[in-house]
């Protein structure tokens, strides 16, 4: 290499390193120090290694780049503003306007990395260890849709740089050792062992082996001493390219803040700007000018001249190459392609079962997975799996070709995540973000385990599907710690999220349709452990009612004098009392409410056919919390469900003892209507 | 050791296996694989090692037997039936009858182990991981209470049986990688390595070393080969106690379904009855008579001579240390005695500051850290920290006496938890076990990283207090990653859980005034990270009304027109929208609502008096979603908020941006008057 191209280089990585600075500067916040440390291995990656087009950032055999330690944001633009990363409309994904209004409103340069805010951000990260959980989802996307489909032109590299905080996060040990066991040699951690965290040094509360630890669960550790030593990040990238059979991570020796003389390799370098005086000193360090903003002639050239003609090649070969493989297999071809473009079979819900009354009925898990493997069947690349439940989640893709995802078949679209609901959730964003429709299963509880990454389903609008049985104290004798009393509250709470609680088979049924369908929001399906009947629809409400949210189960001749209203199991209840005070001459409507976000989409002509306000006397029935429902309840509406945690004895006891009973809810029901007359 | 004595110890461990299977077998629930797989080394444990009175199982310098694996509940079960364990009024704390009811309604012996539904029970267990990383809080509380107040005999042992799940789940990851970090050499896990998981064998989802694991780690890792011999796992154990400088994993190769000739060694011995026929074929393996729920005679006698001979002797050891420490050092042990019975000084609320007013003031992260400071100095044993926030979180006491918990000076109040929330909080819950009163500390966004916990807390009826900061788009830059927007609502949806969002540095000091008071329910204080004013109380509602839970802050002459309210640092937005109305002639009432739960437990004439029902024009404010407020809005008032996630962009655009301004408050609260007059 010529003098002036190694000067070129060190003149990208202390652009990138400037840019960081001064950006965070201008903001008057953000995080300055890990830019600054990694702008070698960053450079060296993009320009070196990485097999991307900046031309077509959304080509679905690139490498990905997970900036996992998403507070170093500013890194992740630099390089996509000097790589000439592009939008989709031919704009630059990250101008350099866009960086002096980092962390200002509309900026795509926000505080930290935002998918969908511009071209070439994989995925949000921010929330310590989702990244490379989420990378790991990657990884396992190419290896997917390579060894299903057999065109190996997928199977794409993975890297995620990442800092203490993910490799001390749960989320991250777990996925870590899935990918270990997985032996996904397409993955690549490089970690930012810089020995600083913002209470101080890590060795306050961090003393492990982190090598050995990712070595005892199966992955390649290699060292690089000095992260300003070029060649020896090269050589370890390289090294873990030529890897074909375990992930590898790299052990970065960096220094937080590198080149800023009073504050490099101190905690005071990672949070806040670093100040005029400091940033002087630090562009002195680097033999800079004082301007602020500056990007040197020969920079942007440098990363055209490696990482565009590179990738602008490996783009082209991967067209030719597609364009073949399309040739000889059109129907993998078809799938794949739907995978890209986020497309579903026109026809795919006409698979959706129509189940016939019983009254004996079954589970609305059964159901479920009754209506998961038609819909399997249908849409080849739905996959997914369960945290070590599926048996009782019935979320098994049965299929004979379906088969279990493992190292030694990478085709199969059955996932056994282990014990590890968050790594199972963050791994699901991971696939969904490359296009594949991800399924995660575990008892409803244990949404709490993996919240953080249902909640960045939300805020990245992935459809993951979250199959959620044993939904309440319907589940017995397990007891209090595994029956879910506040989740449907809880979960209705996080923003673009679907929070769906079918009431029979039919309901699920749709609900599917619904779920299944959306392209931008997750779906959490909330599914009972105890059988429920299947309604006789000959004298109910369509079932395609679901789709409205919440429909008209059983309508009375004239004005209802009450409305029940519930979701689930607690729907056959509502029957049953409004049976009783029909009885009485108490007309009772019945309303199914299987997804409150859906029914507050309707019109409001619609919500008002289905709830009339003239009539105030209504009791809604859920075996969870009160709240949420008062929306449809109003000021004088009565609610039977929850008010604690639950107990652990047969479903039945539980119900009576907690009075989720037909019984109460028309007592309530006949006190409602006894008032609303008064 | 004589046959008879030998055959006595086979005969208490069959009688634990047997027991299980009956148990779960009478249920027709429940898991009877892993107690008879785990049943040797319970046995060994309890009678041979552990310093335990059954007549005492409160005594403070017990070791901890936790199951963490909790599904084999009835391996605890059996063992506190048969070891005679007494609950304080001197009934067994599991009667034959508590058995012969397992999974029943009212019976002790719930699906898994609940704290406090009998003495024996140290912890609740069943979400996995949960319970060995509470193991690392009570090992934590004897290394401390020993080492703050030298009375080495606090330094207990921690023993915990873990499963699979245990050791995949995160929190319990993390919770291992702190461990080891600390040198806790008083703690001991038992990995019940039986290679079965629900899917199936464990290698379907997990192949990593796990010793090699633990020991990059900072523990010792013992391999005992045969879970049936009980020399190698007395060896074992002792090698742990041995130990002084680590902690210790006994990787315990084990049978799952010890016995059952058709069901062993597989997944369908782990979650179901095995059914009368394999219960009479096990048992027959046992050389076991037909008879259901025997326990053969010498059994109990057996546990009496060993545990139970050793157990008192040690207690009444401790009882003469503790009289002669106590004598000699009466502040340490009135501290000590403190903790034991759960008590606070009886002066303490005198240091709860008052603020002056300040119409610059502080952020309420700031007052927060002032109130701490002032509690800890009068409550020695308030300890806690922050998982690496301190300095965001103002969590740290700072007192010079107060120190650092390290593996050097276990006598440190502050804590350095690292990047793990999730133990964190899960740890802080086996501290406040002990009697500690521990405190957790981090951004409120990532309440969802230990929400597991949180809920435990609620269901143990531990008071941890959670210090959670950073509590809204108010936090600016960091954007939607980092900006709670469901998380009131989420954490108010967690049964017996206070969650506080005080308005300004008075609130504050009156909410750690409920939240220390409490002894059997956890607090989440929510905290700007933002200045808010101190009010002027001369011209307000007296704070002290924060303990009601809302209260009226500023009233009207007359009857209000409109109510106002809100929380946090959207009580100012109130007050200045109440300025502009009254000007306008519009008569505004506002009320500060720092605790929902709180304001429920009120009289209905406090609540009428604060909320008078005539007035139903009313607006609520809060920079989070709307769910749970319309209780105190009524159908007809308006809500201003969120509704949906934040963005990156200073904090002041943010709140205009979505319209949590003054300006839409009064625009709201004019249409609300005018509605209500027509």
């Amino acid at each position: 290499m010529t003098t002036s191209a190694v000067d070129t280089r060190h003149l990208a990585i202390n652009t990138i390193r400037t840019l960081s600075m001064d950006a965070v500067q201008k903001a008057n916040s953000g995080h300055p120090g890990t830019p600054m440390a990694l702008a070698p291995v960053a450079y060296c990656l993009w320009n070196d290694h990485l097999n991307y087009d900046p031309e077509h950032p959304g080509w679905p055999g690139r490498d990905r780049f997970v900036l996992s330690c998403g507070h170093a944001s500013m890194l992740l633009y630099s390089v996509l503003h000097l790589a000439g990363v592009k939008n989709s409309d031919g704009s630059p994904a990250v101008s350099m306007e866009d960086i002096k209004n980092f962390r200002q409103f509309g900026s795509p340069c926000a505080g930290h990395p935002e998918h969908g805010e511009a071209a070439g951000i994989e995925t949000t990260t921010g929330p310590l260890g989702q990244g490379i959980a989420n990378s790991v989802g990657m990884a396992i996307s190419g290896k997917w849709m390579s060894g299903r489909y057999d065109f190996e032109d997928c199977d794409f590299d993975v890297y995620a740089l990442c800092s203490d905080g993910d490799v001390m996060e749960g989320v991250g040990m777990e996925a870590a050792s899935l990918a270990g066991h997985l032996k996904l040699d397409n993955l690549c951690w490089i970690y930012d062992d810089n020995q600083i965290t913002i209470e101080g040094r890590t060795d306050l509360a961090f003393s492990e082996d982190v090598a050995a630890r990712f070595e005892s669960m199966g992955w390649s550790a290699l060292t690089v001493e000095d992260a300003n030593d070029l060649d020896a990040i090269d050589r370890a990238i390289s090294q873990f390219k030529e890897n074909k059979s375990q992930p590898t991570i790299i052990v970065l020796n960096s220094i937080i803040g590198y080149g800023a003389p009073n504050k490099q390799d101190t905690a005071s370098a990672h949070g806040s700007p670093l100040g005029e005086d400091e940033i002087q000193l630090a562009k002195q360090s680097y033999d800079w000018s004082n301007e602020k903003f500056t990007v040197p002639p020969g920079v942007m050239e440098l990363f055209e001249e490696n990482l565009g003609r590179r990738g602008s090649a490996a783009y082209e070969k991967w067209q030719s190459n597609w364009a073949e493989f399309a040739a000889g297999n059109p129907a993998s071809a078809n799938d794949l392609q739907s995978i890209f473009d986020r497309r579903l079979p026109d026809d795919w819900e006409s698979v959706l079962p129509e189940f016939p009354a019983d009254p004996k009925g079954m589970a609305t898990r059964v159901s479920s997975g009754k209506v998961l493997n038609a819909v399997a069947g249908k849409i080849g690349w739905m996959i997914g799996g369960s945290a070590d439940l599926a048996g009782s989640n019935k979320s098994l893709i049965e299929d004979a070709d379906a088969g279990h995802f493992s190292a030694d078949h990478f085709a199969g679209r059955n996932f056994h995540f282990g014990i590890r609901e968050h790594a199972m959730a963050s791994i699901c964003n991971g696939m969904a973000l490359s296009g594949i429709r991800s399924y995660a299963a575990t008892f409803a509880v244990f949404t709490d385990y993996m919240r953080p990454a249902m909640r960045l389903s939300g805020l990245m609008h992935q459809p993951v599907l979250y199959i959620l049985t044993h939904d309440s104290i319907g589940l017995g004798e397990d007891g209090p710690t595994h029956q879910p009393v506040e989740h449907l509250a809880s979960c209705r709470a996080i923003p673009n999220l679907l929070v769906m609680r079918p009431a029979d088979a039919n309901e699920v049924s749709q609900c599917y349709g619904v779920a299944i369908g959306q392209n931008k929001r997750p779906a959490a399906m909330f599914l009972t452990r105890q059988n429920v009947p299947t309604f006789d629809r000959s004298k109910l409400g369509d079932p395609r009612g679901t789709r409205q949210g919440g429909y008209i189960l059983l309508d009375t001749d004239g004005n209802p004098d009450v409305i029940l209203m519930g979701t689930g199991s607690e729907v056959e209840i509502c029957l049953q009392a409004a049976m009783t005070l029909s009885d009485e001459g108490i007309r009772a409507r019945v309303v199914s409410m299987p997804c409150f976000e859906l029914f507050e989409e309707q019109s409001a002509d619609y919500r008002e056919s289905v709830l009339p306000s003239s009539v105030v006397a209504r009791v809604a029935v859920e075996a969870g919390i009160e709240m949420g429902w008062l929306r449809f309840l109003g000021s004088h509406g009565r609610f039977v469900g929850m008010t604690g945690f639950g107990a652990s004895a047969p479903s039945e006891e539980l119900y009576e003892h907690f009075g989720i009973t037909a019984e109460n809810v028309c007592r309530a029901a006949r006190e409602q209507v006894a008032a609303s007359r008064n």
